[in-house]
């Protein structure tokens, strides 16, 4: 069949993170030509973090390609031939890889708390539905682009093949990690990915790593643990996705309220009553949503416009340590919750407690929330063994979740509340600044 | 003054291309909180080359930031203290350096081609104009934001500062070579800066390089030549540009001949009537253009929409090589608008010729366009002598312009016109493809 | 004083680690220029690695001007103005930076090994005896030399300058993971240098670390943790290490049973006897050990001649697990002694066991042999820390003392026991080869 | 045949060039494991230069593997399969990219002008005489080393694998340009070699470029043109080259007059003679040549052990700029070898000019000397054409040699004339220092 034949000449992508990536298949290639996908490059990688790490300006096609560049790797040049990998499944492998983003919006963590959203959900209707991704899928076959999803939501019968895309070591994480690092620019982030490559092997019902692998996993292991603690959850990051989450809180809050928005926020409708279409979730991308931040700047209501303002222009919210466990700094926030709305400003959303909490790796838990597969090490004599029982790094910080909460608040508000000189006195005191 | 003063910590943006950007100074950093100069962060430093290099996502904001630190390192670390070198104009050189670019809009090539407008007017305008920048710059005196768009402009009277920001080695270039290539990923544009840092001397009315260091400005004139030629004139990035120049041209015929928008262009009223305001202007940016690129795929007009579309998804004109100089070519491209037209494709926005033009280097000669200093060396003895007769490969390069005409079009449009067989035969067999 | 002088201009080495090694000191310059600094270009930094890591062919030399430069930014760039930092130390700093391996010879780990040498020793030797650099170094006051040597020794009264160059963070580390890491190509061995030279702070008897830079710590010492079990204890490496020991050994019993040998070891003589004069050890270097090595391939002797040809033709020996707490492993060894010497094979020399053991990072335990200090974190409030009860993940593998033991052997020699059947068929069981 | 066969399991060494080196063949590993091969690493690649270049201490082991691997990923990933290919020849190529510098000595290129020898006919005689490298190479066949020597040598008949080691853009080049500029640090010698390697193409009698990686060779062409002025004729480089040559002239002439050496040169004596066996030459490398210049240092004889003690302590020659071609400066030569004379100061030793010379790149000129076949591009119509003639950059250099003279002379010495002070002024007016 001519669309599962390769490319008469293979295509290549200049990549700085991978040098080139490589297409051969014209599935794939046709795949990457579809408005839904170019639609990812209107998307970032990391949403708000470009208001701290400048860097940090690269789209999710970037990493899209990433992702399925280390895979295409992965099946032809390492599982290629061995017995326990069945070859058939590598054009399914390519496509779950470049595609498993597909859905995901505009600051899609903030759309998807406010909202009720899920970006898989969408993933699963582009890859179903009446797309040009679809129609390319479905050129291998009707059942094709059902099996992309399945892959994608983890539940497709080769567990090899799940494990590429989603496992604590799988290419999704690998690439970010290390495009994520290149364009922040921060130092941490990099392992020997070439390393870990070559000593990846189909296993059963899964992907294993072999033994003399072990540090470069180890290093893997911490990159993720620095990142996650250096750039993801970087509080300044977290105060602009504050911000935005609230932004998107008072439009909704704005819209059933019957307020007349200057600018009508068209793409927002379906979005606020919550029934959105596949249709109108494709054409909301970060332009849109920009666009109409910039617009809202000038709303009559006064705290949607000074949101927007505040993100448009990177006035972002200071912070303070908080303990929600401790009884005292419970009480302290209550006050502090009295004070803010004496003082006319809405702690709704002006005092707001953010937390970030990551596992930087975790062996089996059956039954938790988003339990992953623990990696396994394929040992010389062929046992397996989980990762955390062989190396002490990785065993000294498995399963031990991590979290931060930080309370945050505008602080220029609170120095300009001149005509309440005790409230204000009293706020300073007890955000200690 | 409180103002001109140092901050009581360092402040550093963590940056991929220089590693850190260090800000002592209090007025460097009100600057970058402004909200024109935040704005820098939605226009991307190379427009349309993201369509082709897919990692070169990255803002004018990120680029305005690297010259600010080569410019700091200069003054800070080699220039001060060296009698040649009035270190009264360290900060005036600090924020020309920052400030270079302030007044680029979205896709400013193609804006202004087709709207007749300059960034350098707007620049000097968002400076001296009723803006954030404009106030934060006053404090260091009133007639300091005059003096930094002097700078800018190339007539401040201390041309070793303007040799800083604009000159055939200056740190504008040094900056945006190194971060092109490492934002695009390509092995070109690597330099030894550090070494050129190093070697720069302030000298009377100039900035010279000792001749110690001529090696490293070699091989940053080569860099220079082949970013020029692998990245920014590349072919598919010139399509990507074509289209967007015709998409403007067609929304300023349409607005032209009154026709009724379903997206109103309410953002681009004053520019189709050429009477920007420097508000309007700070209103534009990427975000927006792309938010009415992307309405106004669905407009009636079938050339409007047809070319958003492309734009959007990526879906460029394909090129055939094109010498205008050549009676034979010009003949051929007469007879194919004339097919065009046949065919019911309209030739002034499906056929056109693009032409790229670059000096890599070139010694002295006044009254040119454009023209800029040459690079000297100073000899161990003192003397100064123009790169190009010292250097054999730059000589070899030098004042030779080198021009490269391409014919672009819309292949699947001419593989379409079923109906006109002949037509299409025939412009084919003319296009070579 | 002329002497303690600034250079005319600037020199500069080109450094592949640092990029550049900037030296602004006539004396420094001096330094550099004597008989016993150069003779470090002749010693390998990372002795018999590079018959693994191919790329680890660097020297001594090379590694003490990547010292000297790390504390040259530090004094320089960092400390320079503070309070808490004597300036008059500068010097001093960098002398010991510089000058702080000077003591060490060819192999050293063997040679101090076999012949009870100790390379401290011979640092302060050549520090304060009659040698090109104590010459140097006394045109700066005739107690100088002795306080370069405290300073190495640690017992300078002004810890921040030991600190500088001996603790757990100090500048030699710094230099030689990255180094190490460079010139083998291993991944690992990265850190955020810049950014730990940026917090650190001269306090008191020692250099803390602000918080800030708590994370480039962690990744610091999780470099170190890698690069010695990856690199530093390769068993490959240890094989040879085993093999050039036991020349030394076999030498040296030969020299005490008065063999005559063939190639007279004249440089040895007083090695043997352990009696070496700082004149004698001077004149060891390298390529003197591998000329001897060379020659001997063809001595009478069959052990050292063996040995000898397996070192320079990098014939190693195989290596097995051992675990000598192990009882059962005991008696195996024992058997294997037995079965060796009935082989005719000399377990003195053919069959050893080899042990590596590291403390990754350590908090205080006063008393303990190698103790360092620990690193100290500077809380905003100015608090200290020791860093393991910050940091988690320092925290996990503090005080955690790491040993691998083997046990090695030549398996050629095994293999070729064709008269011995069945002695090598249990050899070979025992060895599980 | 086994011999031919693939290891069980691939091995890699580490490799900081290109990340890993690949060993999958059996042949390979053996011929690593040679003596003759492991000498290598006793051979610097770069001879002298480590003393300006301090990193650059990698030896021609660490060159040789490089070549192999570039080889092998040209014949393995880009070849295998293209009609125009034979792969009966792929184990042949990799052979001798594995060899190709066999047969160099230690600090050969003054070796050879001194001892009039040539390394590649060494080379022959290793792979064809009785060594451990032609046992090896003997199981692929009894004419199989004559064969490797053929390609080496240039004379093999099929042309296509010749090109891969010896052409203007060979593996060999490709691997020292990239490897010398890592080990030195410098800036240069980066190219996109991946590039490079994916647009090569067998054809007929040669390998050639696809013109798409035109501008990947211009950058190489360049990269080569720095490196060789920036490193390889480094001024400081060439000092300690020509005080090595003298040390062999002297040592050479000493012999003949029948100076009777306190360390008796053995392993120099067929050398002297210029009889060298090849077992003799095996047994030089740059332990054995450093030992003798170190026990040399304390020979009677005032010149041999004043130049070994230059070498050894890094106390170099300074240099002037010298054109031969100048009536004038030929005088000025002639009056310093007088004035040198007088003052006892052998002008044969202390008074030399050195030259150094380079063609960039050359198109074809049949019957000059060292040739190279030119680089040819294939154009997409199939077409070949020059590089030069195709590149406006490579055709401003190509062909223009370029030649460097410089007058050595000890600075120290002259300094040390007192007795003499008008001869010593007037030699230093004359040295114009």
């Amino acid at each position: 069949m001519a669309i599962s034949g390769k490319l008469s000449e293979e295509k290549v992508f200049k990549d700085p993170v991978h040098r080139y990536i490589h297409v051969r298949d014209k599935l794939i290639w046709d795949l990457i030509g579809t408005k839904e996908f170019q639609r990812l490059r209107r998307i970032r990688q990391l949403g708000t973090t470009y208001l701290v790490f400048h860097g940090a300006e690269h789209s999710r096609f970037n990493h899209s390609l990433g992702v399925y560049e280390i895979v295409r790797r992965i099946v032809d040049d390492v599982f290629k031939g061995r017995p326990e990998w069945n070859d058939d499944d590598r054009l399914l492998s390519l496509c779950a890889a470049l595609l498993h983003d597909l859905g995901h919006g505009p600051f899609s963590h903030s759309f998807e708390k406010v909202f009720h959203m899920d970006h898989e959900v969408f993933t699963r209707q582009i890859l179903t539905g009446d797309t040009e991704v679809n129609a390319v899928l479905r050129q291998m076959g009707d059942d094709f682009p059902k099996k992309v999803a399945e892959v994608i939501g983890k539940t497709y019968e080769n567990k090899q093949v799940v494990s590429l895309i989603s496992s604590q070591i799988d290419a999704d994480r690998m690439d970010y990690l290390q495009r994520d690092a290149y364009f922040t620019g921060v130092s941490y982030g990099h392992f020997d990915m070439e390393r870990i490559l070559r000593v990846m092997r189909p296993r059963e019902d899964q992907v294993v790593i072999k033994q003399s692998g072990m540090h470069a996993v180890e290093d893997y292991i911490m990159s993720r643990y620095q990142m996650y603690w250096q750039v993801y959850f970087h509080p300044v990051t977290r105060s602009a996705e504050v911000i935005l989450t609230k932004i998107l809180h008072r439009a909704k809050q704005l819209h059933k309220d019957y307020y007349t928005f200057r600018q009508d926020p068209v793409h927002f409708y379906s979005i606020f009553e919550e029934e959105v279409t596949t249709e109108d979730y494709l054409k909301l991308d970060e332009s849109v949503v920009m666009y109409y931040f910039q617009q809202w700047q000038e709303e009559a209501d006064p705290i949607l416009s000074d949101l927007c303002r505040r993100f448009m222009n990177r006035n972002l919210f200071q912070y303070a340590e908080f303990n929600p466990a401790a009884t005292v700094e419970m009480k302290k926030l209550m006050e502090l919750t009295a004070l803010f709305k004496k003082a006319g400003i809405d702690p709704d959303y002006y005092l707001v407690v953010d937390s970030s909490s990551d596992l930087p790796y975790d062996f089996y838990r059956p039954g938790e929330e988003e339990e992953r597969l623990p990696i396994h090490l394929q040992l010389p004599n062929g046992d397996l063994r989980e990762l955390s029982r062989q190396s002490e790094i990785v065993d000294a910080i498995s399963g031990k979740r991590r979290t931060d909460h930080k309370l945050y608040f505008p602080l220029d508000l609170i120095k300009d509340m001149s005509s309440k000189r005790t409230a204000k006195k009293r706020i300073m005191e007890l955000l200690n600044v």
